[in-house]
């Protein structure tokens, strides 16, 4: 995690970053119902109270018990309870068992998170006014705290997604996804594939602002020659893989995709199914039926492989995604690409607990380029490199194909 | 599942009875917050909202949809979330899954409950002035209802104790239990152990009011010579055990109480902590120092077993147990005999769904006799035959020793 | 474990019965090609080298180390590897870990044999024609030898036929099934039940010769009244059973022997195949149709259980078989009973390794009575108690009716 | 897979190459005992003469069953048990069940094996001496079945140091490995480090001869500065690690690595054991006392990329080793990349069964560059892509360091 310097100006809005960063994460969570915060029905899907309090334990370990003289931490034990997968601070509840706990309450998390927003906005007021001593490592955690946090909003309407999605009352919610406007080109309508020049490109974030560690070092990679589809494959051209048997047959499948099929005995996307004839979808405005022309949600990268191997292309590398990126229509799906998540040349974790954020995932994980309904504005970025295991699909997945 | 006939007298009594019941079942949940209500930490331990909503679900469908002219579901999706086990009556939720199911909510299910008990109350009025057609069968689907319930009040108490004793704020609460009395007869505290005369005797429930089908079919056995303690092995006679390494030595095990030991890292009651040298124990009251003289709690048929053996004796049968009954100082632990979960003489299972209640459990099971401190007042009888597999130990499960 | 004294003149015997039975372990596995001593194909069916070197170990370790002047330990390592479950000998090869060991090979093991039979014929020489110190408590612990070995060669049998009758080839073997003529009684062919007297009967064991421990213990028990067919129940019956949709119907089946069946996807009995129509058989003669009037076999107690439910009778209790068993037509079945598998009133462990042979499986499994066609002649008899966990199968195992 | 055109002059030695790699097969098994072909004792690892069936198996199922007129199959059973993974030729055996196979016996797989021979030394004789239609395709299948059965033979050696390297007797075996010797270029012993041109290299199999599909697809990579070790890591510089508490610091792992260590309980590479201070290494020449100086042995990705990560390097690309070949002292293991196993631009898998040789494994597993003592000569080369997944260590794999 690294950032360069921010321009003067930019340092007096911390503090009006800070709350509108963690009033959105709130309201997200508005109309949940008290026991909606509770359950972690799979080990992926954390419990929306759970990513309330790591979300604020975050700021009160890396900045208030750091930096703000005096700060007496709000209880000993949701360090315990809220740490995510931090070694390097301590004993954590096991993941799987987050969802057995009732307490903290959802009420004493909104009292945490009350309570460390209260020392934030005492803390970033001085911490605008004056030159501190340490001012260029906190504004780095300020906004990787930021990131953070903006990365778990995405999680929480994932996971909310999918604990109202499994329930068999299917029940609707009113919750305010991001209004997505990222890359919306509509200029390539029309155009069904582009072919950036192969040779050396340079690929890894380079402009101002914040990224993740992940993007940085720029770097270098020969693009052979390759085309790439401007437009997201649809839930119409999915079904048309699905009527053509393509869960059923071996040929078009990865031999643990294969293996992933049967034993889960998939037949469609997450949260489709097929009642009386149509095919319907869960969405947070309950069950509707699928919209044949929306780009195809919530696909695994075994579905998304199988699918154009079926269609006689395959998926993009990032880098053959990075280079094309500005001449895609992009900006609502995260997108399996070919790409493993490796790290980049010259990548090397940052020291102690902050260093556990990226870099230790880098194995059995592929990448995933764009952003999506669910992500903060402003949070993704041409050079973004999420990563998944390639059997996940309960974030907003979908397909873009290259040739 | 039989009564014998109730006195006309008695039948005035339903509504009192039924209010009386019910709401102590709410009194057990009164100081839980809304969270603890949602969680099933392990496949044994139900949500208390499923608890609140499956007792319910049993006077809907076997007594208001069956019997009560007019009358409609609360809802549809309700019969298929707290069904428990009763395959008769549709695809039940996968018990593993009620922990996961965040709707209906809590507000929903006391709800449910109103909308019930209102019914119930109009059905039992006209039931005691009528002599209704199928009279018989009701008053015995009601004695049903209120045992099944009386019984969810005992787990509910022992799951509620689970959720709250497994999380690491170990919250205390206030609970309120039964005011145990059951045989409470002091005249034997001293005496240690009595001798029932060898023999043939009658074992089974013969008097007049409620008993589960298992009870039934008065029946003789003979019983051996034997002698059996007055009193239950207390906390301190189980340290002694634990302070002579009987965790540790396969001699007094089991084989599968063995593997259950070494598998699960057992290495003292359920609820036992070791903290700077002394034992502490979760009760409703917090983390309290383990009280000595107090009659041992949370075991295991594995180590109650081992215990016996280590110490020379060996548990009772469920027969003497029965036969002894009125020389014990019992009623306030579920005591595990060495019997295991198996039908009397001449036993049949009922048709239909309440068939299922007790019959085809009858396998992998111990007996256990007695009653505990979470039993509800007027439960338990000598002749109840309580049974759980020999490695649960999250119910109020105690040793007494015979010889 | 205990024998009453034996006359002088049977004494003499024992070279000739050491050499009887050790005879016949090897004739079993006559016809076994080198391959089929290896494999463990589940955690039941042990590899028939080790049987082989097991029963040999047992004889070194009780009788020649513990008695034979100056004898010396084939190998150190085979302690290790044939040992089967006395923790109290130190750290066995885990059960499950036994198929994947190649060495010792099969000869190596004959080479064990031949060794511990050279030496165990002189040591019974010195045995039989002195009054040797410890003279009972090796009489006794050669019976035990003796019948421990019995054991593992019915073990070996049913082990032989799992192996060869899971192959895809199924192939076909010579082996030397024991001529069964046990209470071979044609009398009760006519007749289908009878009814020993109610009232109280003597259970156990009170001849003399040899008994296991768990036999011992002469006791009453009261019988109340019943009846039990004389002949055991066919395969003709049992696919009568099955037409009836008797393994798709949850109603005939106890709540864990539902789930065994569908986790298991169980539609017959172990062995049976449905090819174009007909039913076939694995047996030592390869695929055989399936004989509807023959004893059925290889069932499960799960199977037992529900076919007499289904059939409107139960299993009867090992005591009804016990004090019925001289009126009834049994010789070629363990037949399951109704009785979970417990100590008789007084039961005791032996001291020391030998104390582990019975009384640490009294648990969560079921007693069988009877004899199989597998089982060595004159190994069992009325009191013999065998016993299996409700779903096994793999031994020859059939159903008698009780009502 | 693919070749190009073979001279004439080479076509004449198919029936030569062909007894010679057949009979290496045979050679490594040379002293194995029959209960050594039988065993599986870990899913990866299958019984010896699995191997000898399935090798054969590919030579009759894509050469005589195809191409030899009149030949009828050695055994319709046979296809069955032997086909691995050719999800396109019917029901395979389960992998997991090869090991519970007792027939075919290893005689029979011999027997089938001298069969085949037979029959392809017909078929090679007029295939050298005539032009047959398909004859580029039929010599295609030949050089596959050629390098396959060297993959197998690899596989056999691993799985059979696997089979007896886990047993407690840990017995010695002659085996004859390759006699490596490629690249073993002495010139670098001294050097410690290389830094091929940074900029844009060509990647892929471009030579004459036999390469599997994989590597096909010359293609341009562009290779930031790097510099790479000539030498391996040695197993006194991974002794350093372990004492420097590697195994114990999460520090040094990624995640699922940690998981790894913990879940498996790792200390130390496999068939490494500690004994009386000393650390000993299983052979097959039996256990050997770790030679310090060697290249280090049987370590999985996640060992190779902590132990980079402690030594301050990292594990080069997979392109990085290729384009460096020609400097580094390799030969002697399969080296872990830091590169996932995924397609080369422009990759499409063959049609039909051959085309699930490679393709449908590029997933969730790492290259490996190299040569190990296991392989065949010849068999390996610098453009040559192994994979494994992540936590694999049975096979010949080590460490070198880049930076």
């Amino acid at each position: 995690m690294q950032t360069t310097a921010l321009p003067p100006t930019a340092a007096t809005l911390y503090t009006q970053r800070y709350r509108h960063i963690r009033s959105r994460t709130a309201d997200i969570c508005r109309d949940l119902l008290t026991e909606d915060y509770v359950v972690q029905p799979v080990a992926d899907v954390s419990p929306p109270k759970w990513h309330l309090g790591h979300t604020t334990w975050f700021f009160e370990t890396f900045i208030l018990s750091a930096y703000a003289t005096g700060y007496r931490v709000f209880s000993e034990d949701y360090s315990f309870v809220f740490n995510s997968y931090y070694e390097s601070l301590g004993k954590r509840v096991l993941r799987v068992d987050r969802g057995n706990l009732t307490r903290p309450t959802v009420q004493d998390v909104y009292r945490y998170r009350a309570h460390v927003d209260e020392h934030m906005a005492a803390f970033l007021e001085g911490f605008e006014s004056q030159d501190l001593p340490g001012h260029d490592e906190i504004a780095e955690l300020l906004e990787l705290g930021f990131n953070h946090e903006q990365q778990h909003q995405e999680l929480l309407v994932t996971d909310i997604k999918y604990i109202l999605g499994h329930n068999p009352l299917f029940p609707a919610l009113e919750i305010s996804l991001a209004n997505r406007d990222i890359a919306q080109n509509s200029m390539f309508q029309k155009a069904q594939t582009c072919a950036p020049p192969a040779g050396v490109h340079e690929i890894g974030f380079k402009g101002k602002g914040f990224c993740f560690d992940n993007e940085l070092g720029v770097h270098k990679v020969y693009l052979n020659p390759y085309s790439i589809h401007t437009q997201l494959v649809s839930n119409g051209d999915f079904l048309e893989f699905m009527e053509a048997g393509g869960y059923g047959n071996f040929a078009h499948w990865l031999a643990d995709g294969w293996e992933w099929v049967k034993t889960n005995q998939i037949t469609a996307p997450l949260y489709w199914h097929k009642m009386d004839g149509q095919w319907w979808n869960y969405t947070f405005g309950g069950l509707q039926p699928v919209d044949m022309s929306a780009p195809l949600c919530h696909v695994s990268y075994y579905e998304a492989d199988a699918f154009a191997r079926w269609k006689g292309g395959r998926l993009p590398t990032e880098f053959e995604w990075e280079v094309a990126a500005r001449q895609l229509d992009w900006g609502r799906r995260w997108e399996w690409t070919n790409s493993a998540y490796l790290p980049y040349p010259g990548f090397t974790k940052a020291a102690g607990a902050v260093g556990e954020y990226n870099g230790k995932f880098m194995i059995n994980q592929m990448v995933l380029r764009g952003v999506s309904e669910a992500t903060a504005d402003g949070h993704s970025r041409a050079t973004y490199r999420n990563f998944f295991q390639p059997d996940k699909r309960w974030q907003y997945t979908g397909i873009r194909l290259a040739e």
